[in-house]
């Protein structure tokens, strides 16, 4: 095994070093009933433009509060338990070895673990310098930029005719 | 001369087209009294990813609102008459031949034509996907994405501490 | 349940949805001996910002061609099966429940299936407009740009100095 | 007049500032009569993200190379002189308050001046953190990214048929 190999192990996670891994409890800042054990292991090996996570949901909890990325995709995989995912004004029940996938700017979800096991699921999601999230049963929308998070109630922002004409880039 | 001829003189826009182009009167949405005569030679060649606009401010009118970019670069070259600028909390006394620099979120500006005859400029600025901009006199927030315009009072924005220990991307 | 229902279906991929995805058997065109089926459950739900696979790949296969992103991030978590994974000079044994996070331009990898069953992996990586591959065992550089890939051998690689003193963007 | 008037002073740079700026002596690397003194207004003020440069271009001499940038838009706006402009296989003569705007991958072009006086120009373009340009007369391609720049011959690139069926992101 050549000189560098302290190095290139960091990359793996094997599954006992996951199970080891401390993890963080994040309740979401916009409802009490919604929290994770988070154990991000892109963090963890030095990832910085995706979020990978692994996140344990206990039973009648939410994962996180019902929300929409106008610019980032996100998606989630069960790896553990089961659970009820709002999509829109839909619910589905999921469990083991399902997939959801959120392309950006078209639905809301949740997802609530009403099981009686802890739901674990793989969450990925894009880290741009930029996003917009909507939680459409708070009326609220939470502007993202450069590591910034600014949060406005719907009915504060307006929505002015500016630069007429103004031709915007095709990207 | 080649059969493509006529497809390559749309790069081109001489003088004299610069001169027959009617233009656009755009009085800034939060300030009555910024009104330019806006020419956008970008646009006219079929530029979309950078704004390149000749515009011309009369006596006694700002060319806009004060106002700052947070993410996008805003540049200005005087080709004639004579202006007060204004940045930050200062002023300067500007001419023909005199050029501004505006670095994404250092400092704001504005223009006046404080002289006796119309003030033209070469005005570029970039087109990001997002930008949000400050109108500090106003105490307001634009965040402009996608071509959308949402404008928010300071006092209606929220600040919470979000996902602890998210690690932004480097970019 | 809403009369939305049959749209926000299309977001959630059960297992069995999954197990009956018909796949797409993928040899690297590098590197014949690297063959895996590919089920893409990102493009399955309209996700195209990031790549999500389950893929599969027999034993005695690699999964792809030894490699490293310069810009996009890649990551592996293994479902099922066991493999050995090459980063650099460096060989690991890797089973379900592992996780591989490459951050970009850090260091090269590949993966071998060298058990006897299947080795099944998600793969999620981002889709970036541009990225630059390096297959260093084939001393080949692949440049992808919007939906295009160029390859060229290093050796027909030149690095002229350029506009000297060109001040580069943050970003 | 503020404490910070020191600090604000920095983004404007009069005609005499403009005059006074050293400016670099740029022969292109691939064409040894294309010389230009540069004088980078973007740079000088701390501009990062556009380059903003007043170029002043000898009779008998090119500006540039002929080229196109596949993915930087960039423009031209004469200040003084005169010159023949050449967009794909068509020439045009060009002068004093001509502008030439160059949208992204659709023609190559060079300017050369032709007259008796020195030819002065404002040029200002994108700087993305990749950008790929051609150089169709001496039949090379340019791959710029973050800094680096790597020269190829168009009969040293191949154009592999790569993961079939992969999907692209929209942007």
């Amino acid at each position: 095994m050549s000189s560098i190999s302290k190095d290139t192990r960091k990359y793996l996670l094997t599954a006992a070093d996951i199970e080891a891994l401390e993890g963080q409890e994040i309740t979401h800042f916009l409802n009490p009933n919604a929290v994770r054990l988070n154990k991000s292991l892109g963090d963890a090996v030095g990832m910085s433009q995706m979020g990978v996570h692994m996140i344990s949901v206990e039973p009648n909890h939410h994962s996180t509060e019902f929300h929409k990325h106008q610019y980032e995709e996100e998606c989630i995989y069960i790896l553990e338990g089961s659970g009820e995912l709002t999509i829109e004004e839909d619910k589905y029940n999921v469990a083991k070895g399902d997939f959801v996938g959120l392309p950006a700017n078209e639905v809301a979800h949740s997802l609530y673990n009403n099981g009686n096991e802890t739901l674990v699921c793989l969450v990925m999601g894009q880290r741009l310098k930029h996003d917009i999230g909507d939680y459409p049963n708070q009326n609220k929308r939470i502007y993202r930029h450069n590591g910034k998070a600014e949060v406005v109630d719907y009915e504060n922002i307006t929505y002015p005719k500016t630069h007429t004409g103004r031709k915007e880039p095709s990207e």
